[in-house]
């Protein structure tokens, strides 16, 4: 089961699974090495940049953060012995954002976004993260996450 | 007129006029600072963020990321004294994107980003730009923004 299927209360637009206009992204742990989490997203052929065959530089922006945080919520569940989602509730939100373009991702046509556990402090992780399409890395960036009170 | 409105071919998820499923951004130069360049956004109810009263990161992220390159699109037209959209058309993508949430937007609610041209190279544009909601200010980033050839 995706981390987004087990958060509890998450409605966001990037990675809420009930969310019907959002990106619906989903995270999963790589199974080859357990500090790297694996997301495949498929664009929808509306989010395209400026030309209709390329994707939009935001929506890489959005799977990368949403990807990233819900990675650094799973790592803070996992360091804790315990599942996601058990009480008492983790959350956390961005701290900072960076994504440097390195191609443009064609489209149609899936993408894989990997994120990193590079740091966990008592409040912020950082991860870095990286988005592969048609083998080709297109985009990479890091993204510190930081723990908050859980939200309604 | 926004930028938007006169880049030709612009299809873009974020800020093409067009996109019916997309954010439809306007950006307009500052009447009062003509280095700086203004975007009014209405987030929809469902660009939330994990709390259903919370804007998405990844979609402020993109406001921040289209504003900006649609500002480096209008300035690199009036550098060379012609309207947005004349030939031979210019086009910039992103090249790096960096945000710093400050503080989390509420819903609903519209917000402003303000963009400003601090840097302009032969091929590179160089801006900073924020976010302001309820006269808070709520996210910073830069852009480096890279002048490439037109495409369809």
């Amino acid at each position: 089961m995706a981390f987004q299927e087990q958060i509890p209360g998450n409605h966001c637009w990037g990675c809420g699974p009930r969310n019907e206009y959002g990106l619906n992204i989903k995270s999963h742990w790589d199974s080859e090495d357990d500090r790297q989490s694996v997301c495949l997203f498929e664009p929808r052929p509306f989010h395209m940049a400026g030309p209709r065959d390329v994707l939009n530089g935001g929506i890489i922006a959005a799977v990368l953060d949403c990807h990233c945080v819900c990675t650094a919520i799973a790592a803070a569940y996992r360091a804790e012995g315990r599942p996601i989602g058990s009480e008492p509730i983790i959350w956390y939100v961005t701290g900072t954002l960076q994504v440097r373009y390195l191609s443009p991702v064609r489209l149609p046509g899936p993408v894989v976004a990997r994120a990193r556990v590079e740091d966990v402090g008592e409040r912020k992780t950082t991860l870095s993260c990286s988005l592969v399409a048609d083998d080709t890395e297109c985009a990479r960036g890091e993204v510190i996450a930081v723990r908050v009170p859980a939200l309604d």
